[in-house]
């Protein structure tokens, strides 16, 4: 019965099921499905989850999965293993061009070009005739998944363009591939970066990319799936770098991984807090003279805070998205301030409305607010301008702007604050 | 030369290329262009830019542009029109079966599977053969981009399944569709909004999803190119909301705009603020007794929301990823705590030594670092447990959890502090 409502089940969503069940339920069921779908659960599964599940079956059973899955998850899978481990099951492959695919494969970097692709293509010469094509389309085939077009090489292997899958059904059997083929293919080179290969396939709407080697040489293709999780990872680690979590964070870290995670943002925060205590102490008879003066510490520094977030994440929405149109940075600045003054003004406006209300002193209700539209205007500033500065300086500004900005800018408002107090006090 | 160096380009690019110019400039540039290119030029545009820039166009020309587009688009472009340029164009349209197509495609909400869909596709009818789907092809594929299965439907028009245009290529002439359809194809229901056509094409790492409505007859197909922009769009979504910025923020709103995206969460952030404060009030007196006290309120209420923010950070991701192990939540609460007692005992060590170091007053200091590593354990908490409640209660917990838990822990954190030194000075 689990066997036959396991193989109407689509491998996604067995893999689902697996990680809620203990080692030895999810190996038996693993063993329940035929070879092609248990194969497939397998590359569905979590990177974390399989390595440690992997450990239990031995290197003959892993290369039985091997067989099954596209070059690119295997290579993925392997190099999740120990290298004794990985060396085994590749001797122990029954496809030896698989095993070679792989072997290639697994000498790329990770979040490169040459990482996300896979072997597995549907390639025809230049000089053949439609029905040569069809005749490799079919001996190819069978290996490789879903193509929507087969990309056209030279005698060298070099890449020259590519011919649509519609075109050859509906083009006779003896033209000339040559006639045919679209020269305009976009491809990219091993050695870029995962993410510039997803700017470019979101760019012009594609479904996969070749790649290519220095010299043009097409190596393997990239499928958009693959680059969809790219994306989707890219967007976690930017959320988890904006609240201080460094690192690839996972809900089933070990505890001490968590801390490690956490503690460099949170030690920098305290940090920044010494340094305004010992700014503050400078203060200190202003403190004692109008003690209230202390209520309002966290109004001024949060409200920088929170303003120079906002501030730094405009920006680095449009240093993301490079086609957004480039203002000039002075036009920038200029509306940047424009928007901090009218902020700060309403929110001054609050404030004084609240501290009148509540019998605060009146001067003392004036350094605040003024005080906290001299912030604003600082925090508006300050969070535009570090971004900027950080990526010219090739640091990444989604990163390390976070702390830096925050903790800036409650250092920067408790000055204002405590300078506007002796000034006016 | 710029008419060849233009058409030499990719839409996207060209696109891209229009941005920095004036209005006119690109309106000549467009004209030079093939009617085709232009057609994808306009496709391409970012949606804010062409509203404003097609307002410059008669009817007329947009019909031009229009005829070459595809109907998911075509309706996008109409979508941002007044009701009159909608109508006259789409009664100008030459290609009626696109007109058809455009007035179908406006009654869908935007973020619905509806609103995404195209209406172009290949199908064929599940009785015939190979010969008949390939003739089927060639009368449909003109209209079509890029496909690589072809969907299969009976008498009714109820989608059955769809047939690969790979198994089309290899079958003999005289095979039956209804031998080779794969009858095992993911549909989405044209109501169902488009995070979960994303969620569900990225699990089963689709290209193309066919859109049925209720009785499961086929009305359009939704392509991974316009998901891709979906998971993007939604990534800076939710990367704004916990900034704090409220709406579809762009950097290139008016000012106004920007003030009103930006100021209610600094309103709510100063509201907290003011309550802290109101709340500090109530121990003047241990102001004045120890004013050294105030020097470490940005201390606590700061780490306090850091805290909070990554331990809620975390929750929300596990969330989002559905996908991700369930823990319990007693299990997760516990794991918080200790990571949160480690984290916290770290910070009290080193702002303990601080301290010590610059000669502040024992008891003062030890008041800190016993407050401080309290307020650590309760802002994981809270942070743990916000984001867990508010999506018990249907609120987004992405959107509302920034704001809510930096105010409650600046505020529990200034009570934990002034609490810890009524009871210890
Ligand atoms: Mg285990
Ligand atoms: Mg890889
Ligand atoms: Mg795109
Ligand atoms: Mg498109
Ligand atoms: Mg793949
Ligand atoms: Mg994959
Ligand atoms: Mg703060
Ligand atoms: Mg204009
Ligand atoms: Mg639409
Ligand atoms: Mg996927
Ligand atoms: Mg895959
Ligand atoms: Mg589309
Ligand atoms: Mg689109």
């Amino acid at each position: 019965f689990i066997q036959e409502s396991m193989n109407e089940l689509y491998p996604a969503d067995i893999a689902n099921v697996l990680y809620e069940l203990d080692d030895d339920d999810a190996r038996y069921i693993l063993g329940l499905l035929d070879k092609e779908t248990g194969a497939e659960v397998v590359s569905n599964l979590n990177a974390y989850w399989r390595a440690d599940f992997l450990k239990d079956f031995d290197s003959a059973q892993i290369a039985q999965f091997i067989n099954y899955i596209d070059s690119d998850d295997a290579a993925d899978i392997l190099n999740e293993q120990p290298g004794k481990v990985r060396e085994e099951v590749i001797a122990l492959l029954e496809n030896r061009e698989k095993a070679r695919y792989i072997i290639d494969l697994l000498h790329y970097e990770e979040d490169t070009a040459g990482g996300l692709m896979a072997k597995e293509l549907v390639k025809c010469n230049i000089n053949w005739t439609v029905v040569q094509c069809v005749d490799e389309i079919r001996r190819q085939a069978e290996k490789v998944d879903r193509f929507n077009s087969v990309y056209v090489i030279d005698d060298q292997g070099i890449l020259k363009g590519r011919v649509s899958l519609k075109k050859i059904v509906l083009s006779k059997a003896n033209t000339r591939v040559s006639d045919i083929y679209d020269d305009d293919v976009v491809s990219v080179e091993s050695h870029q970066l995962a993410e510039e290969v997803a700017d470019i396939m979101q760019r012009y709407d594609l479904e996969s990319i070749p790649v290519v080697n220095v010299r043009g040489k097409l190596l393997g293709r990239i499928t958009i799936d693959d680059i969809v999780d790219v994306i989707t990872e890219q967007a976690d680690l930017d959320r988890q770098a904006m609240t201080g979590l460094s690192g690839d964070t996972e809900d089933d870290d070990t505890v001490l991984d968590s801390v490690k995670a956490r503690l460099p943002w949170l030690t920098i925060g305290v940090a920044g807090s010494l340094i305004a205590a010992r700014f503050m102490g400078l203060f200190e008879n202003e403190i004692i003279l109008a003690p209230a003066l202390a209520f309002f510490v966290t109004l001024i520094g949060g409200t920088g805070g929170n303003v120079g977030i906002q501030s730094s994440s405009v920006i680095l929405q449009s240093l993301a998205n490079k086609s957004v149109l480039e203002t000039s940075t002075v036009q920038r600045l200029i509306r940047v301030l424009l928007i901090g003054l009218l902020n700060g003004f309403v929110l001054s406006c609050i404030v004084f409305a609240f501290n009148i209300a509540f019998g605060t002193d009146l001067r003392l209700a004036m350094v605040v607010s003024v005080a906290l539209i001299s912030v604003v205007l600082v925090a508006s500033f300050t969070g535009t301008v570090t971004p900027l500065i950080l990526d010219k300086f090739g640091v990444n500004p989604a990163v390390a702007s976070g702390p830096f900005i925050t903790t800036a800018n409650d250092i920067l408002g408790i000055a204002v604050y405590f300078m506007t107090a002796r000034l006016l006090l």
